[in-house]
């Protein structure tokens, strides 16, 4: 599959390099080409790893992921191109996280929104799913670094487009049983929220390397 | 312990009701003396429990529990009255949601701000710890209701408070190593802003019955 991987930051390299790993033809996206970052991760990537602007990776991307600062998610796809988006699959692992005001950081958008549904109403046409934002880029890409079983969850409105990136994440190495399904992009609002939390668990931790179970009982 | 409940809900009750089964003296507090569901409740729970309004059940607390609705909270210990609060334990579980504009139901307070942090600071000379707002109340008594394990949240600004209120948890069943100190009151912005989270897994889980377990890498 070709992948359009926009942001150049610790997501953006962590998923384009697992991309590239599992086989797969990506493209790094950034406001401008020769970004020093890209280039630099082209070259230890290898052969089917390529660096271009936002609209380039994009329009190249089978499948487009927004790993941009969450902040600035919505200027990155409007450079990307409602056209090179359409009708494709935009997996959005961005959280909307303002770190202006020091610690805690606050979130731009939430309660009554979130970034993942202002996406998906900027984009109307492209199928948006929210996944992996509840978790360090490490762990994004190697479930196991974590013990036991532990979940990754998925909203968006398109059925088809979330199950396409239940397989992504499969090849990701995530058992399929651990892909938790949440429908509607309306739960982009918790998953984003939970962030704040998170924060928490990894102060409560003393680690990033962490995430949740969801532990639910059965008749 | 004596304890003082405030509210007559769900929470209140199940709460209340474990209380007394644990052999704790229990006031239910409601916002007046003789409220229907209240005199129900001390008929069915027994000899050591009582009712009375706000104002009784927080004076006739040692420890005082707020399970009101959230959106309701801060009125109701104004009708308890600070002279009743001062210097004792407040745990507080109640959130903030608005279920007026229908679902999912929005937070009336977050981000910069939490319900826990605005009783604190309405209260300075309580010594507040969230808790237990992380799921339904019949997890909150019965832990074991979900299977494995799984983690009860506690934040507040006194440590010994929040060491005192594990034991009460431990009480209602959860083992020690399940309860999980956040430190600082702020964190309840992030325990409170997770039930929007909660409300999907519930969706997705089809039971309320549930909860969520930290997992973290061990060096």
């Amino acid at each position: 599959v070709k992948y359009g991987v926009l942001g150049t930051g610790t997501v953006g390299q962590t998923l384009a390099g697992k991309l590239v790993s599992l086989g797969h033809e990506v493209m790094m996206g950034s406001r401008q080409s020769g970004n020093e970052v890209a280039v630099a991760w082209v070259k230890s990537a290898g052969g089917s790893a390529s660096e271009g602007t936002f609209s380039d990776a994009a329009a190249f991307g089978e499948t487009v992921i927004n790993a941009t600062n969450g902040a600035a998610s919505l200027d990155a796809l409007k450079a990307a191109g409602a056209e090179n988006l359409d009708g494709k699959v935009l997996i959005d692992v961005a959280n909307p996280l303002d770190f202006s005001g020091g610690l805690p950081p606050t979130l731009t958008v939430g309660n009554t929104d979130s970034l993942g549904e202002q996406i998906q109403r900027e984009f109307p046409e492209a199928k948006v799913v929210k996944t992996l934002n509840t978790m360090a880029a490490d762990v994004m890409v190697e479930p196991s670094l974590v013990p036991d079983s532990h979940n990754v969850l998925v909203a968006g409105e398109d059925a088809d487009a979330r199950a396409q990136v239940s397989g992504m994440l499969q090849e990701f190495g995530w058992p399929a049983e651990d892909v938790l399904d949440l429908g509607s992009i309306v739960a982009a609002r918790g998953m984003e929220a939970y962030v704040t939390l998170w924060l928490r668990f990894w102060a409560a931790s003393g680690t990033r390397i962490l995430n949740i179970k969801l532990l639910a009982a059965t008749e």
